[in-house]
């Protein structure tokens, strides 16, 4: 190991940087790399098919033989297939997200996996250690993708989830490179989940086309839309500001998921239509000025961490005050 | 110096811990306090006659004999007025905001003042740096009161800052306790400005009853509102919520200023009526428990700054990976 704590140790990783599951974008190829570069990588399930799914884990066993993960959005609706899958296939960690985490927890348990849920308050932590979770992602408003509605930042939210659960605490939302990732560790954070920054990598299954739009980008790109329905951060582009146009005029939650309709995240991220597509997408964005191996990003990561570790050992701090 | 960087040096002050200088609730007593006990003070002026930031600045003086600064919200209709008295009275420093900062920095240089700007992205931070500013201050959307439009995060913005200007940073939002002003560090910062945390103390000129009401408010209890307008992050009282569900309606700009009608502010946070008030405030709101004397505040910040530091160098850190 060349980091040891809680989170290194329940996962049986190397490095405390996990590669968040993401739609469309984190398939076998990604959570491999993420996984044999000491990582942990999980497989976003959200936008497979159960069978699709077992075939994304089969590639990743055979890719690596360090752990991986699979993350489970309980919004899907054949949700006990993926579960299935899961226990047949041994996958040894699970990510829970968007839903309760007391249905299928001890299920998950039962069958010898560690599972661990994301949530964006102190509130839902405490349901979810409750419910037995090893450990929580606690996710800012700065993330892309689903988002919670208190619209806590990483700054606020990570002291209140670490003061209010024993469970150790994973930081996401605003971070991509190793001056956040020691930003989170100082909050009182065990490991990061890192999700925007891997999108834009060589193993990463978005189009091209996306992650082209994410070198470009600029700060302010990106707004938490679609409030009434689930939030959701995604870029700024002309689907993006139709519906947020349409949400400041006042429409209702059943004008905007007729104005949304189906498939738009797979047509953005996935198909690469750019104007009509959905582009899910953290603020960090602005940040992200290159596609790079996923293996590169931790090791860069990993070292910048150290060195800020360093910068702050330098500090001239005198103890008399 | 009890610790020397270049924003202590720029202040002259012991601690690179500053008080946001706030309407309503930072008037001599809070800025002298804050001062004195190391840090930096601030007067808020946007509340205050000439004449009355005039008596707020020589009773700092006879207060203190430490450095303090004056903040000018540079929406002040009269602010000719604020000038000519913050230069009469020989204010060492000034923090400007909500403003462009090309029109009066080298008014104030020219005096001899300290010149520092409020910033909400890397953009508005370059054009501070190239108006001649000492330093900005970079504040995110977790932030209480007049905020900016990109709703760009602390966690995000500070990098994104660092990296754009050479003059040092000032992280603001979110920032309540040691451990987040340790993360504000990590992210390059060289200081922190808190507001939300100052509000609550004993020599805040905040109403008793808004104090009370920090102290009882629990995660997701504030929102940012009025963003047609200029957007505020408020406490959700009676008022506020009327305020969103009317934005959420589709209200124009000239309907939303009608709601809002004049002095708020002063209704709640000053004369403590909680129904009917505008409540600046942050998101910290949630963390904060107690009301206390300044300097304690100032004390236990530095204290738990320090503790955390030693606690990211025990990190066991192997240097192989």
């Amino acid at each position: 190991m060349e980091f040891e704590n809680r989170i290194t140790k329940l996962f049986a990783i190397d490095l405390p940087i996990i590669q968040a599951g993401m739609v469309w974008a984190s398939g076998w190829e990604l959570a491999s790399a993420v996984s044999h570069a000491g990582g942990l990588g999980i497989i976003g399930a959200g936008s497979m098919y159960p069978e699709v799914l077992r075939t994304h884990i089969k590639k990743t066993k055979k890719a690596t033989s360090k752990p991986f993960a699979v993350n489970l959005p309980m919004l899907y609706p054949d949700l006990q297939a993926h579960i299935n899958i899961i226990i047949e296939e041994k996958v040894p960690i699970v990510f829970t997200s968007a839903g309760n985490p007391t249905k299928w927890t001890s299920t998950l348990k039962a069958a010898g996996c560690v599972v661990v849920h994301v949530v964006s308050s102190a509130q839902f932590a405490l349901k979810a250690e409750a419910a037995g979770c090893d450990a929580v992602v606690a996710e800012g408003f700065e993330a892309g993708g689903h988002n919670g509605r208190e619209e806590t930042t990483t700054m606020v939210l990570i002291p209140m989830v670490c003061k209010a659960v024993k469970i150790p605490v994973i930081a996401a939302g605003g971070i991509a490179n190793g001056a956040q990732m020691l930003a989170a560790f100082a909050l009182g954070a065990e490991a990061v989940q890192i999700g925007s920054r891997f999108v834009c990598t060589t193993e990463s299954s978005a189009h091209i086309h996306f992650k082209n739009a994410i070198i470009a980008s600029k700060e302010g790109a990106t707004e938490l839309g679609l409030k009434s329905l689930a939030p959701v951060r995604f870029l700024k582009n002309q689907f993006a500001n139709e519906i947020l146009s349409f949400e400041k005029q006042g429409a209702t939650k059943e004008q905007l998921a007729e104005r949304l309709g189906k498939g738009r995240a797979k047509q953005g991220m996935f198909e690469g239509d750019m104007e009509n597509g959905e582009l899910e997408i953290g603020q960090v964005t602005a940040m992200i000025d290159s596609i790079q191996p996923a293996a590169d990003i931790v090791k860069e990561i990993w070292k910048d961490f150290t060195a800020g570790v360093d910068h702050l050992k330098s500090l001239p701090i005198s103890r008399s005050f």
